[in-house]
């Protein structure tokens, strides 16, 4: 049994303790260029969040596909919600987390926004200041840009994105894309930033599937090493 | 191409015209009793929704499983969010909805709760004031209240409620389930109402998969008929 | 004594024990057709307040004229506030009577609106979920819906509120009122429903000041067992 | 016609023009000695509205009994509410008046905590920086304060204010009262100010119905004076 | 050691008892004629709390430059914030000098308006009454306005604070200033105040630098004074 | 002419222009290990901007000591506020900076928290989605960072940082500091973050006043060539 939801209330309560993990993944409708779907980021993390759930018998609460974006915020499909709602969201569910007796929730999302992540960020945070619970808060986006395999050069549907996607979803893909290049100046907060990008960093032409199934399976065990250690450490 | 992110951000440019409709399905994490899953008003909306999706053309909106419990709120299992919470969300998702010229928009709950309802029509309110636009917020509970399936005598989680999910996701049923009776005093604002209600209202063991699609069946005709009139309508 | 503020500080300290009730009369300022007063729902609220006060020795706190009023916004002389107002109002009088150790509060609208009642039921909530206290919420109509009297053909200054404001005020009469019919699509949240709708639902010129009086003291009737009943109940 | 909400929409409409000018009386249930009842700001500042609207044709607006206490919040019977309730619920009914058209407000509050009256003035500002209206808000005793009839010896519950309610509702005097000096230390924020103050300050026993009355005659001319004067100014 | 953040963590923590007092300055940015700078609150609060500081130990914390102006709202140069924000920046630092184990605070606010000093109040308010901690809030003008030194004939860039501005940075003197009277009819709140007043309270050319000195000794005294008699109290 | 508060409203008025900077420096009250003030990050921030602005001819608005801190939140001295209150703070800046004109500024914040430079990304983005404004938001250890000096080995009251307050403040230097490492589990959001790490995260015995003139200088020079490139951006 995977899906927290799937339980019912008898199910529930005989099914947490205190080693239980909880998965909570969070993505968000946003332009990716014209090859990938406005769910790119959604499908990862929740690609993700099922593989890892797999290996260490986590349950996955349903998925949020509702985030905060702001280089995007103006491009067609995009849908993007304010700091905070996504922060009350988030503390809400982590709260009744709390109040159901789970002490360790994995916040998954495969956006990998500043303000977006900040949201999560504090969210969790005010829930740890009142109840006894350990909580991960990360992108699976920090876990390959630490690794540098993203960056400057390569990033929003770029080649590992879209290497990615191609591995979980090839139905979604819609052809080549466009190479593109963030000229944003460094630092500064624009009203239009798509004067400065067209929406893709990076060449999606280099991506492969094969590139795409590694890079998920090097964060999957990351993840899974993550899990191990926090059902360990004390609350 | 039935689900809204599964579009690129130039599909999503080309598909919105002001004919498009957008289904938003909204569900909750919910004690419903000890033979129904948590995911038993999720299920129900999420259905319904594809199911008009498919005869009407409209788009799905990414669900939102997370919604306000009042009555089943001290339950293990619920997952119960502020109303401001779920207004804001709703909210953002439907101004966006509005910036991206999406003119047609279904809010269907599965969940009936009237605050959780409340805080869907005061969100559309909000977005309607500002936006030209026209939006349909229901609950499929609210349809077959309004025929005589469901009442005081058989509500949550009970044999119609029971009998849907049969013919919905009849591998998450759990067993025959208790009868049970809401003795909560009428308009009583309580700390405990479960010391007045177990969590079934009605009887489960009356329920059947024939009932639950003859039900479902009618909510999606009821509905398809909402949306060719909404068509129709000026903004 | 019938009127909390009446009473002195050192009267009040007396006064109040676990038995005593305090009824909170809420009202609106609001479209009635051309026949009733902008008070409609106010006056009937209070009127059945300070009836049911003296059947049963509770107090009555000031009462409060503004509410939300949604399909009524946009007429003359409709004075709404927002949701969240009535709301943080509602909850901090219901949290200054738990202060004062008051257990026992009647919340009573004159008007029924839905969005308006869930902001009433929403405090009272989050009063008893941090105090020891049994709130009734309710509105006037809501019973006399239960029993049929009101509904679908006859609701907004219609026959029933008519003859109602007939038997309590019959000075603020101003003639017979026009017919009206609510063709507002339903479950639809509308700009201007003024568009579908011109302000009253059914037929003014049937209301009688007998059939007001009558519909009063069922109201009183059903009110004063319910504060019975509240008194016996454990907190 | 003197209360606005006795008004049908129809006579509203007809009623209200750039001369109209509508009162709204901001009391508070408060602690006011062993001698004088809760309602007692309520009372003078109702009181001194009717007047003022028989002498120049104003509108009442239903009057707002509810407000906020600082120094007697502990007091038993106060009923204060959060500052940032009243100014909310003040700029809502504003906004409101706005919205039909009203240009000329007065906010009359009988009560003259400097925390409450900054709400009345901010809620104002906010609503004159959107709306053509000019808005004016006092109390009646900073009137009296400014002719040296109230200060630092003779104020809550004193002589001065006994006396105004000895001549609006002598039948709600509840005895002589007790002398009372304020001995809390200027300008400290103190979680017990009724450590050093007993709630009266000044000697009730001085007070006088025929005092009384030439204090609400002083206050009732110099307010239809500025009525005038709002009503020639400029928008 | 005069300022609270020179301390590192180590000293401060040696350094906080049950004694210590903490001054936290409070000026604004706001139009002062044209011959004094928009800092003129700013310098005096600051200058005063430094010479309070120097005569009993206390500690100065950051100033605060921000603050709300409703008067000079339409000035260039003025910089006014909402009064949430002021209200909301004070609450949390008073509260972490709570955590901190600091007994004694004292707001002291070099601009005098009624709803800046509602806010600086409010926020103290909250906090004693979930601290065991005693605040003084006050504007140095306060002390000098019940002594009569201003009025309605000096104040706002009149002679009085010009003469105090001299004794502190002559150098930010920028000639003589115009003489001025405020129009602004009593209680009236506008959406253009500066069509009633330019900006100055009196006659800044009466300013002496000797004036100012004995001012802000005639403050600093007094608030010395104040201090020593915090320190006493019980909390 | 550099502080921008030293101006009369004439002056500012005359001087500001298109081609105006404004730099506003954020700083916090934060534990810097026993060898540093808690007014480190201040300082740091506060000399840049003052060197940049003499350089650039911008003018400096007060500067802002309160921030959010989030890993140091429970050590003594520590002065953290809420991120709402410190998006709102610099959101009301920045919209008061527009009205007066001003198109171009500077928020550098001496603080690099990745929630508290998210609050002011936040601010900073709702300022220009409607004001035509160019703002700059970064700490001065970004872009340190992003050149290699800064990392996980040596960060918070590091060498670096213990070098660069020894060029500014040598006199606040309190000795040498202990060694430390972060040993906080990645990702993980704690209640007690300093159960896994002392305040410190590098050497303080290696730094040098030498190497903090090299990085201020560094710092400095990247500010200028910024601000030279935001005044030929189109708003």
């Amino acid at each position: 049994m995977m899906f927290l939801d799937d339980l019912s209330t008898k199910e529930f309560e005989r099914e947490i303790d205190d080693n239980t993990v909880v998965i909570l993944p969070i993505g968000v409708i946003e332009e990716h260029g014209s090859h990938l779907p406005l769910s790119t980021d959604s499908l990862q993390g929740e690609y993700v969040a099922e593989e890892v759930a797999r290996r260490t018998g986590a349950l996955i609460a349903p998925p949020i596909r509702y985030g905060v974006c702001n280089t995007t915020r103006n491009f067609s499909g995009t849908v993007s919600i304010r700091f905070e709602t996504l922060r009350s969201l988030v503390l809400d569910v982590l709260s009744e987390f709390g109040r159901n007796g789970i002490k360790n929730v994995v916040v998954l999302s495969g956006h990998a926004g500043s303000t977006h992540l900040a949201a999560l960020r504090l969210a969790a945070k005010d829930v740890v200041d009142k109840n006894d619970m350990k909580i991960l808060v990360l992108s699976d986006y920090e876990i390959i840009y630490e690794k540098g395999f993203v960056g400057p050069e390569d990033g929003h549907s770029g080649s590992v994105e879209t290497s990615r996607v191609m591995a979980i979803r090839p139905d979604l893909i819609k052809g080549k894309g466009k190479k593109g290049v963030n000229r944003i100046p460094k630092y500064m907060v624009l009203r239009h930033p798509e004067k400065y990008w067209k929406g893709v960093t990076g060449d999606p032409a280099k991506a492969t599937k094969k590139k795409g199934e590694e890079l998920n399976e090097l964060i999957i065990q990351e993840m899974v090493k993550m899990i191990n250690d926090m059902r360990k450490m004390e609350v």
